[in-house]
């Protein structure tokens, strides 16, 4: 037994962390943390610069007649946007015209990346749907109710989930695709986000470290938020006041890294403010991560597992959904950088090949298409990074660190990862 | 289409209580809410004097020899149990013996409900895991593996999750569920539930409402988390110090209705604090809640869907689920009140046919089975709806009640229940 743990010592030994430090794997090559934070700081002011330059819109590319955005909007404009259109309405009918939608296409064929924007967006293909017509006349009806709910909604002044609004008329809505489809259209008609509709999803995320904001008029320390720190949440219309002194934001995609850090103060040592959806981001969590970044002016840096889906849960943060993108511009935040795990790292950080894992097919698949994706393919770090992944055919998740011992995430790997500026 | 609206109107129509409160089904029998506060002091002075009693435990019931137990460990107890552990296989090693662990069944045969106590419990059958057989030699490995991993946390104080156990040796443990099937055992082994490991899973709750507590040291006033709340913390050791003025704890299932109570701030006009874990309990809110009860000594009730999940869902924060009954004395809360939605509400409250949704032949099944539930049987008000939805083969979400408005639930349902004291 004892020969069996020694010759297991010699392999991965978190137990040496205790004892002896100088073993674990590039420790000795980190420098105080003074100098880290010196480089963390030009990293912000570079960021910090280079946004207060205002964001390209679709008008600087003279985009705005062929593509189609919407914006974030108050509610008292949500309010009489839904009367005017249905005073059209009512005109319309009033000249014996009856009345029709005219509903912007939210098809594959009418979805565009605009390199210039590093984001997906909608382009302007619409569709007529008109009530006199037995194709359409459910769905414009459908269109009238969602449109008299959000007006309800405007007037109340609360906030309701999807299923809310099915339940108000499942007579009507029959099943939940219908309403929730409805929905997005309506957002599209009325040109706003469908977070100005007052209608939200479910939270997931949670964030920690060197922020303090204002949830519904309650003031917020996300320092003094424990270990659970504060769940992010589910309607950014009434998130403000954010205020912060830290030198970036890290993005973490899985629980588990982010507990770590969480309990290690990780962001006292190095100012920071930590977020995480918990796996796929959800609404919340990417208007949350975009609010940060255009307020703070803070440089993000993403901690995603070195797989083909952490580098997918790090484009639709950055450049969105094809789902949703009619709202990209608000969903998505510009110029993420891919701090790790990325390929590299598995043989530069000498992880183990035990916890390294074998691609699927599926993966490998994944990984391939990924390569034809523009928002990769203008990234030429991204691309050799990801080459190699699919090369290898080896992933590894950001857990996989835990071979070097529990802490060595916060104590080696995200120091050095900071002090080398070992970014993409 | 105006007649259209007029007709659907008549069924059902949020849009009324904006102008017109007394159509509301049963608004006008609501009392003011200084009544409905009376009946609650009532219910909380009879709850906080029958939790003063010292709750019955295994030896009061002369069960102690044949049921095991474990208990919430201090960190220097886990550490010296496992040292004490560890210094008798060395004994026994040198002594020529070799060495074997004697290991607690978990198996489904080893399982009780004790009706007296509420909750199942573990019985005392226990296996031996020799280290010199051949079938055994690796388990014997692991385990010693995991002991010696455990009491590295103990000496760092630092929390992981099972995937960072499972990294630290991948080559040994091979997959995951053989490093997670030996930690319940070493918490049967060294006694001890498996959060005094400090082992935590992902924290999945959400906490809001008339509480105050420290989290990691940090305290939180959950009166002012806005609408998203606080994260309910993974690690229930670092929580404590709780203060409440609340007159009941409001359990609830879904994250759609924790976020209109928390919106509406329910917690404000009838003090209450309001939990939910977003579906299936967690091991983080089930110690959270149980802790809640204990201290606090706050009556709870709970808010589920009307069907066999929700009363499910019920019985896990109630009686424990079979995989962890060895720790089911730390895991569970007594006495949990069936507020709502239940089977007889849909009638009582007139929810629309077209709410109600139809059981599938696995719903059936599955409220069939829960009626020859120990825990179900021995509460005939349950028995009696859960007969009266497998008779009327129909089942409402919470959700439902959107039909009667977006806030029917904050504004009628709730406070009449309240007021009714209408809970099981």
């Amino acid at each position: 037994m004892a020969e069996k743990n020694k010759k297991k010592r010699r392999l991965v030994d978190p137990d040496s962390s205790i004892t002896d430090d100088r073993e674990l794997p590039f420790k000795s090559s980190l420098q105080p943390d003074s100098a880290i934070l010196q480089s963390l700081e030009s990293l912000l002011s570079s960021t910090s610069s280079s946004s207060s330059t205002k964001p390209l819109s679709l008008s600087d590319l003279s985009l705005s007649s062929s593509c189609r955005e919407v914006a974030e909007l108050p509610l008292s404009s949500v309010q009489s946007t839904v009367e005017s259109v249905i005073l059209e309405l009512a005109q319309s009918i009033l000249s014996g015209r009856g009345f029709s939608f005219s509903v912007p296409s939210r098809s594959a064929g009418n979805q565009l990346y605009v390199p210039e924007l590093d984001r997906i967006v909608l382009k302007d293909k619409s569709s007529i749907r008109p009530f006199a017509h037995v194709s359409s006349v459910r769905k414009s009806t459908i269109t009238v109710r969602i449109m008299s709910l959000i007006h309800q909604l405007c007037l109340k002044n609360i906030h309701v989930t999807k299923r809310d609004l099915f339940y108000t008329d499942v007579k009507l809505f029959q099943d939940q695709t219908q309403s929730d489809a409805v929905l997005d259209d309506v957002s599209c008609i009325l040109g706003c986000t469908r977070s100005s509709l007052n209608v939200i999803a479910a939270e997931k995320g949670v964030v920690v470290g060197r922020l303090i904001f204002s949830d519904n008029g309650d003031m917020i320390d996300c320092t003094k938020m424990g270990m659970g720190g504060k769940a992010i949440p589910p309607n950014i219309d009434r998130v403000g006041d954010m205020k912060s002194d830290a030198l970036f934001i890290l993005l973490v995609e899985k629980d588990a890294a982010y507990m770590r850090l969480a309990e290690d103060r990780f962001y006292n040592r190095f100012p920071c403010i930590i977020v995480t959806a918990k796996g796929q981001p959800d609404v919340a969590t990417r208007l949350f991560l975009r609010k940060m970044k255009m307020e703070l002016k803070l440089p993000v840096l993403a901690l995603v597992d070195s797989d083909p889906y952490g580098l997918k849960i790090l484009s639709v943060y950055g450049c969105g959904s094809k789902n949703m993108s009619y709202d990209s511009a608000n969903l998505t935040t510009p110029d993420i950088k891919w701090l790790g795990i990325r390929p590299s790292d598995l043989d530069k950080y000498k992880i183990p090949e035990q916890c390294r894992l074998q691609m699927t097919e599926q993966d490998i698949k994944t990984g391939k298409d990924m390569l034809e994706e523009d928002f990769v393919k203008k990234n030429p770090g991204w691309v050799e990074e990801l080459n190699l992944m699919v090369k290898t055919k080896q992933k590894a998740e950001i857990q996989a660190l835990s071979s070097f011992g529990f802490q060595y995430l916060s104590e080696v790997y995200l120091p050095l990862k900071l002090q080398q500026q070992d970014w993409l």
